[in-house]
């Protein structure tokens, strides 16, 4: 198989090694519009040759977007453009929507597959990239009764291949789900760092007085601001409704608290540890 | 040394552990209201033996509160009453001003040091104890100009034997800074997983749905409502002005992803990255 990855950082650097690990066989072809980080997927062997865009679309069985929504939803129909009869498109976004609206007016929509892998880290970049990030991770599929059956069952198999479950849902869905089990944790966080980060003008007063909940709550907050501005972007009015909860249940803690009723708040935290149910 | 623990949950029954492998001839006896939680303290050996409160603090040279700080609060008074002279009282409660003010009232007042371990789970009780909870953890002295030589030094040579680095402060500073960078990610944690648990109904959803980022944010919500609601109440004005900066740094995140402006949402996703630099 000839795999042509475009954005050769933590998701496509990984799913480059996974690939080859999972099938030998297979020719794994970078397009990285940064030099730096091009020369770095081929030192890290994330990939065995980097080439342009088109030379490398064309030449490709499955092309594999996994650069920042934004970007996705820019080289979505240049891509679909180029690709060759036969061969599958597939993208990585954290959002489905608007990506999905876009694939609907292109006369290939059918070779094309609209993914999202639950997996990543807070870091970034092809020095980020490990063979195992996707295994055992879910991999969603969006709206896939517009993909052509070739094309998705070539996903489907190679998700198989790298061990990661499929679900399937509509990308309306998808981006609803994601606003509250993801998009909102980053932004929970970014807000956190920031609060701390403007009280606490001594780091050591940070590094000293936080447990370790502190890192946890905070680790999203690493997390890089050119991946997440343009999937808050594209998520705007569900990430703006989860936000408007959070606020709310935020609100909430705040009066009970001022208000020294420790009955109602317990029992709010009594039902928040119902988490534990889901998260083991 | 005879060692009285009252409180045999996490952080009790961790020092009780820890004290036992550090000064293999201590005599830890406990001092456990929850029948149930006296038992398993015992069959896990956290303790040596259970007593009542009054017979295992006349016999104790060192007494340890370690229960959530309502109880701390109206315990200190009786307990420092029963204090023999030469011994010494310390406390390991999450907030420090309302205490040390009740403490500065007591006659024994030198005889008492306050303190608090940053160490802890989100899981509570008996069987979530482990020896090395509190080792490497800083263990931050409050007031320590109103605790007499002899006592502070017991409790400062303890910590070197626990390997747990001192850090001093006033009761005061100590509750505004905790307020910011522990009680806030607690409040953070608990309203992410009632905002998510109001969201989605179906559990699987969330399973499969969130990455390890949504798990990371919302750990804390599985923490002990009885042990937190106290917390909250006790340092009411410091949590109550973390909450409003961070509610205002959430309302700025709305509005520019409302206004789709990248610019100014990836400027201050930027400047949350510092976090990097004292988180590592």
């Amino acid at each position: 198989m000839k795999l042509c990855i475009i954005g050769l950082g933590l998701l496509g650097g990984s799913f480059g090694l996974a690939v080859k690990a999972a099938r030998s066989n297979t020719q794994v072809t970078g397009v990285e519009n940064d030099l730096q980080h091009a020369q770095k997927a081929l030192s890290l062997k994330l990939v065995d040759a980097v080439m342009p865009l088109e030379e490398a679309v064309t030449n490709a069985d499955l092309v594999v977007l996994a650069v920042p929504v934004n970007a996705i939803a820019a080289l979505l129909q240049p891509v679909l453009d180029l690709l060759p009869s036969g061969a599958t498109l597939v993208d990585f976004g954290s959002t489905k929507e608007q990506i999905c609206q876009i694939a609907d007016k292109h006369p290939k929509r059918g070779q094309f597959v609209a993914a999202h892998p639950i997996a990543g880290t807070e870091y970034s970049g092809p020095e980020a990239a490990f063979e195992s990030l996707l295994a055992q991770k879910t991999m969603i599929i969006c709206d896939k009764e517009k993909s052509a059956p070739a094309s998705l069952a070539l996903v489907e198999q190679l998700c198989s291949e790298l061990h990661m479950p499929l679900r399937y849902m509509a990308a309306a869905d998808h981006d609803l789900h994601l606003a509250y089990v993801s998009h909102l944790s980053h932004i929970s966080s970014f807000a956190l760092g920031l609060t701390v980060l403007d009280k606490e003008q001594d780091a050591k007063n940070i590094f000293d007085m936080a447990g370790s909940g502190f890192s946890s709550t905070v680790r999203l907050a690493k997390s890089s601001p050119q991946m997440w501005a343009p999937i808050f972007t594209q998520n705007r009015q569900n990430v703006s409704e989860a936000l408007d909860s959070y606020i709310t249940q935020l609100q909430q803690f705040k009066a009970l608290i001022a208000a020294q009723d420790e009955e109602k708040s317990r029992a709010l935290m009594a039902k928040a540890n119902d988490i534990r149910r889901i998260l083991g």
